[in-house]
């Protein structure tokens, strides 16, 4: 949001168009669509609109360095300067909640696959590398990552809210003291980490000495910390050295993670049965039906939030990508067309994201077709095997092809990547063709594996896994790695139309069907795992 | 090569490293196997090998500017310099060549598409929008293009060696004058041209204004021209604005490369069918199979020379990637195994290039397998669909998969991009995954479409087809492009094992063969269009 004195815009990206439009009304505010032609982006839009020797307030805690630096440089031109200092908003927001201070706790490391000691180790080794005193770490996952800890102050993230200074000698986390019980202050006091209150960070940044050098990632750091370090101070700006450690996942990670999908597809499977049954027979919403899939995660063990915001959409609601229902647009749910369901929990081991499309009654061919070309990018992806240096760049048009050779496409990237009970939302793995800053994928990486359709107005289709990077073989030439299926749900068959599939592509289908019988299976009641057999019959072409 | 005092070292790359070894024997230079772990670049073996204070001697001529300021950087730190005003190798080069200087030539714009006037006109709009006030323009194919002009100054590449210097108000073609008849003189002048001497650019430059701006391109400009330019003047470097018109080739210059490949189709098809019916019943070798070849070519009409040296590779010959038979290393023929043959022509409509792999008798089932993995590749490539803004380093997964499935692959890249009757490799266009530097396809753009595998000692196998690409569809996603094929020649498919190809493969390949029966088949004798029919008997899973 951008406010000038006779003039605001707020910028958007394509998911909220719809909304904001309707929110703004009235309101005197102009929607600006990111990335629209004709759109401009907020620096060029200060660039224009602020007269000479005018002066930019923001709340330099909630924009990155790498922004603030930006804002401050056009300022400069213009003979302003930029106070970063001023929380305008907060004067303002009289209701405003607290910090939240969930208990902050450690994860074993039978659960993490390292102790802080090697992690630190790895920091201090990067440290040295780029010849740096001190590391400023101020991303939350990148926080929970190293120090084993978990939280719950974000909502779907399960992280702390914190800041991290490390140097050879000291570690010191800042954090809501009230956080942190007993246990958790004396591990951290026996692993040499000095806990300190949350704030108290602006203010040790002022002490460091100007001849240190200190490593940071520009585009994470807030502006006002890296404007609070001394005059002259050098500052190394690099990803920081958690990022990748983090995203290749440790044995024991992906063997929680493996088991956290077992229950979370024992869950999502027991509702796939309980929406076939009961759909058209009782009343049911988008709402009603998210609630009842939650109401099958809480039963699982292990299982503590959702992972992000379900999304329910029914209908013409599942062509809105970032759909999310509302009391105002709970759509009633009939036994005709498709369902929407992206998904996701929280589990002690693992993170899941799931999405499925879900046949309720009659589709028509048009849907068919559509459904049929995304399952075939989705299976062709799951099931590449490449060389090591790839990335997710390269490996997309795997996914788009079968709907690219239809004149088709779908407006978002194929995947992201996802944390380790962390954030769904992870870098640097990530499949999309025109993002070539993407990371080449390496064994223990766990990446989603989501083509979709949308027909604006009339229906949406996505199909979700998440899939781990695992070695395939190593040859004479080479690394060879592959995924795995993580997601263990059935794919709902109604929808295939085989003349939009190859056999390799059905077999592919076929084989995650049995793997999905074989580990899901056990754990269904008798009818459910009849209705499994069923439902994931051996196709034929 | 680099010579210091008392050693030297020869860098060349993977190609060359078992001829250059064989001919440096008892030389006392050292083979430096670029690329391979532990050799260094050249700027960092100057770094280590040169003491304080040294001389660096080179003629700037041969060194591209990027590359003679990088050992310009390296010298001023060891408090030396670089005299790149030495022509050494020059001084004692007893019987060196005089420069050539063949006819120089226009050629007509029902050829080219696109006249000299229209041409300039995109680059004087090129360097408005850069602020420039001179163009200087270096490398040989886009002058030749530049000027709709040709010759034969270097073997296989039909350009004029020259130099450009252009202005808003005046363009000058620095040349061989000798090469320049009185028809092409007077065109040039009507036009506009200054037509000078070869060398008068040296001087010209030093002329120019320090208050101009300068475009070039610092990876083509050599070395000795971006120092001669005066002191304080500003270069900008950027690719040169004739690059991408060059290889987004204009309808005439589509329609020149079709029928080129037909004419070239015939010759090779009339070859494959000499070579399948007399070997094992006449003595033939490597190079006199190649003379064959080009002796069809030589029937053809508007063919002038090959487009680079024929491969001719016999059974573990081929598995030398740019294997070049000499009358040393020339192999006799036989009924058994496979011969490589990678070769192309000139035409004055346009530029050929293509790679068959040639059964010539009993074959085993691991080369069978090999051959089919590989055209699985080369017609997944050939026949992608794919939106706008994809360049060859994502599609070149389409090609590599089947060969990385099975833990294959081959060290070299799927395409590079193909003049219109010019240099047979030509930028920016090319296929290799992992070089992220690659231009999105452009419709117009010739590629060649080669996938290999390699046994070394063994046997060698390459299939390539020139690929023009051209618009799919555009849909209310974008833009959607695909692949036509230019080369139409049988692809032999006594080495296929069907087992390897999913039935879309196989239905591609008919296609092919029905396009090559169609357009080839009429100018054969009756003898070699009832064995093309039999070759290309349409294949079934």
């Amino acid at each position: 949001l951008v406010v000038l004195a006779d003039e605001a815009g707020l910028w958007t990206d394509g998911r909220y168009f719809l909304q904001a439009g309707e929110q703004l009304k009235g309101s005197g505010i102009t929607l600006m669509k990111m990335a629209m032609p004709g759109t401009p982006t907020i620096p060029d839009f200060l660039k224009v609109k602020l007269p000479v020797g005018a002066i930019l307030g923001f709340d330099g805690r909630v924009v990155a360095a790498a922004d603030g630096s930006t804002y401050e440089e056009i300022l400069k031109e213009k003979g302003g300067c930029v106070r970063a200092d001023l929380d305008l908003v907060g004067e303002i927001w009289a209701d405003r909640p607290a910090l939240r201070t969930r208990p902050a706790y450690l994860i074993d490391e039978s659960r993490s696959g390292m102790t802080f000691d090697e992690k630190r180790r790895l920091v201090l080794e990067a440290m040295e590398k780029e010849g740096a005193d001190v590391f400023l770490l101020t991303s939350l996952d990148d926080i929970a990552w190293l120090f084993n800890m978990r939280g719950d102050d974000v909502d779907y993230n399960p992280v702390v809210l914190s800041y991290v200074l490390m140097t050879k000698a000291e570690t010191r986390l800042y954090a809501n003291l009230p956080a942190f019980g007993e246990e958790i202050r004396r591990e951290l006091s026996v692993q040499g980490v000095t806990l300190l209150p949350y704030d108290q960070i602006y203010t040790d940044v002022t002490e460091l000495s100007p001849e240190q050098k200190v490593l940071l990632e520009r585009e994470k750091v807030n502006y006002r910390l890296l404007t609070a370090l001394p005059e002259g101070i050098e500052v190394i700006s690099r990803r920081n050295p958690t990022t990748i450690p983090k995203a290749a996942k440790t044995e024991a990670e992906q063997a929680g993670s493996r088991a956290a999908h077992v229950r979370d597809g024992v869950a999502v499977t027991k509702f796939l049965y309980w929406l076939k049954k009961h759909v058209g027979k009782e009343p049911m919403t988008e709402i009603s039906i998210a609630d009842k899939l939650e109401s099958f995660r809480k039963q699982q063990e292990g299982y503590l939030t959702p992972s992000f915001e379900t999304i329910s959409g029914y209908g013409p609601h599942a062509a809105i990508v970032h759909y999310s229902a509302t009391p105002e647009t709970d759509a009633e749910v009939f036994a005709r067309g498709m369902i929407l369901i992206d998904s996701g929990g929280q589990y002690v081991d693992g993170t899941t994201d799931i999405t499925r499309t879900v046949v309720l009654g009659p589709v028509t061919e048009e849907e068919k077709k559509a459904y049929t070309l995304v399952l075939a990018g989705h299976l062709r992806l799951g099931n590449a095997r490449f060389l090591k240096g790839c990335g997710g760049s390269q490996l997309d048009i795997l996914t788009r092809e079968p709907l690219w050779r239809n004149g088709l496409d779908y407006r978002h990237g194929t995947g992201h990547g996802v944390g380790s009970f962390l954030n769904v939302h992870e870098a640097p793995n990530r499949i999309n063709y025109n993002a070539r800053t993407d990371w080449e994928f390496m064994p223990g990486m766990i990446t989603s594996d989501e083509p979709g359709y949308y027909e604006d107005g009339k229906f949406g289709i996505r199909t979700e896994n998440l899939i781990l990077c695992v070695p395939d073989q190593t040859t004479g030439y080479g690394e060879f790695l592959k995924f795995e299926w993580l997601t263990l749900v059935p794919i709902d068959q109604e929808a295939i139309d085989t003349r939009y599939l190859t056999e390799e592509e059905i077999g592919w289908l076929n084989d995650y069907h049995a793997k999905v019988r074989e580990t899901v299976g056990p754990f269904l009641t008798e009818e459910e795992r009849a209705w499994l057999m069923e439902e994931t019959k051996p196709l034929t072409k």
